[in-house]
């Protein structure tokens, strides 16, 4: 840092975003993204005619957009606000409704970005600690009395709550926001976006970075009642009002045209995960049972750390997480069944 | 607001975009986007292949794009940041390098964002009054011991400080960032961008939306010591690392590559403005000298929101500002030789 840095961030511990290698070298099963391509819709959205508007400003109102995406949702347009990814609607959420009086909850084991979120807007941060099967316990987010945040699957362990198990949570907290980042949720997970209609302090994040294969994009969303979508727009209009730029709006809006090549994509990668599964337990992995598109898996006789580097020697990039808890395990995402048949005839090798 | 944003932005105002109606059926003169398509080769750039690649999460690190910007500045990399539009460049930068002790100075008149990047930073900003004829005076800036924002050429003024003016600033001012934002500077304007090897406190914000045609494609950047730039890629980092899309790079990148034709458009679009201010100042107009791709007018007989009425009801959009001292004026952007010429019939027959 240099001695003009804000003394407030001294210690500010910056996100390390998984290894991008621009090269394609790899096979690249470590940040979750969809092993398929956008849909052929998606292509065919990139019009001449798009690419001459750049010279004029993108709708900062995401229009189009917001109004496909209520349609989907049976919603307002006014409960939907679009970002540069979910990371963003993420960081303006952090903003909005977490302060030194709200203070901030989430898991202890659970997306690291949320941690740096609550340092660098310096809010008290409680990390509400797994269950020894990793999993989230919701009766530990009952009558907090603070803002919640919680991703439903869990990552990097999977794991899913019940949509009972988050109402309970929302009603028993009615004076603070719960937020549910859903960035994973069409693998498997039961969306909680129906809710946003019943309550108030409900807000539900999604992004059109895995199911919908445009994590190079950066397109994320937010569903809430009109009052937290537009202390939303509050942040977003005092930060970066255009933040969704217009190719980025014209593959998203196709996107939405595409819904059943997405459903397709989903089902496959649920069927190569299941697959994965029983293949990496016959090897002796041990994983909890993923609803997402990554098995979160560890051997009893092989240090996560270690196979990490030996998976990416022989050209497999995975995520391991330097955690205390998870130091054991690591997390794979759901290839293609070719990079999933590479991946165990590697392991077949190596153990 | 709802009963649960934080209570510290209860008297935030929020930033009012421009308008921007997307029908087309309006000569569009109101933010400043230049009236020629991106060159042909930023088309070519988007292929299918890029599509594609959208499933993969973008380099976060932007390299080819900064690295493709450093040899255009004759810098390293380690001196550039690119972010989702200028906007976001200077929300970092009030973020990193503003705090109660450092304060920051910026011109009472200006780009209307700044006080609004303060106010959602708490932070105390001091409003140096441009003088009588709307010009910014170095000498104010001199030795304030404070973070100072210049946008230079200044909007909506069109006014430029020289390089000369801007390096004693710089040189008064060793113990705070001085920013000086270029959006407009390529129509005519010092760029001090050769200043930042010089200078460890001086930072260059620069965007492609106004004379690279990529308003819609949210893209901006800064130039700096490698100290400065470490700092924003700290906030970047703790908020959204992966802030540029890959279409927004691969479109930029593809910009870079055609200097010539946005060189030949900037001389286009001076020559158009200083026709049309010789033809305003023949209906009686009054203006500021331009350095820029809009005219700052007003006109002894005419309000200046009246006007601007008047001639968005004759479909011709122009920006007035609600603010004391301007109240008269209104900033017209500079389109095709055609548009102007339509703009001027229209006042012609309005006088």
């Amino acid at each position: 840092m240099s001695r003009y840095l804000s003394s407030r961030f001294a210690s500010l511990e910056e996100y390390v975003p998984g290894e991008q290698p621009q090269d394609l070298h790899y096979i690249k099963l470590n940040t979750n993204e969809s092993p398929y391509p956008p849909a052929p819709g998606v292509v065919k959205a990139v019009t001449q005619n798009e690419i001459d508007r750049l010279r004029l400003y993108s709708d900062p109102d995401c229009r189009a957009l917001r109004e496909a995406l209520a349609a989907q949702y049976g919603v307002s347009s006014a409960n939907i606000i679009c970002g540069n990814g979910s990371d963003e609607m993420l960081s303006f959420l952090f903003i909005a409704f977490c302060d030194a009086q709200t203070g901030v909850s989430y898991p202890d084991i659970s997306y690291g970005f949320y941690s740096v979120f609550a340092d660098i807007n310096r809010i008290a941060a409680q990390e509400v600690p797994l269950r020894g099967d990793l999993s989230i316990c919701a009766d530990d987010y009952c009558g907090l009395d603070r803002t919640i945040v919680i991703a439903n699957p869990n990552a990097p362990t999977g794991l899913c709550l019940s949509a009972a198990d988050i109402e309970r949570i929302v009603q028993s907290n009615p004076n603070n926001v719960v937020v549910i980042d859903e960035a994973y949720v069409d693998f498997g997970g039961e969306s909680v976006a129906p809710l946003t209609k019943k309550y108030d302090n409900l807000l539900v994040v999604q992004t059109f970075s895995k199911s919908r294969s445009l994590a190079g994009g950066r397109l994320g969303y937010a569903i809430g009642s009109e009052g937290l979508i537009a202390d939303l727009n509050k942040i977003r209009n005092s930060t970066n009002p255009y933040n969704v730029d217009s190719l980025t709006k014209a593959v998203g809006l196709a996107s939405l045209e595409e819904q059943d090549y997405y459903d397709n994509n989903c089902k496959k990668i649920v069927a190569t995960r299941e697959y994965a599964a029983q293949e990496l337990q016959k090897l002796g992995f041990e994983m909890p049972e993923s609803k997402t598109n990554f098995l979160f898996a560890r051997h009893p006789k092989l240090a996560g750390k270690q196979l990490y580097l030996d998976l990416k020697a022989r050209g497999i990039l995975v995520r391991h997480f330097d955690m205390p808890r998870i130091l054991d395990y690591n997390r794979i995402t759901i290839g293609t069944p070719e990079q999933m048949e590479t991946l165990l005839k590697t392991l077949r090798e190596m153990i």
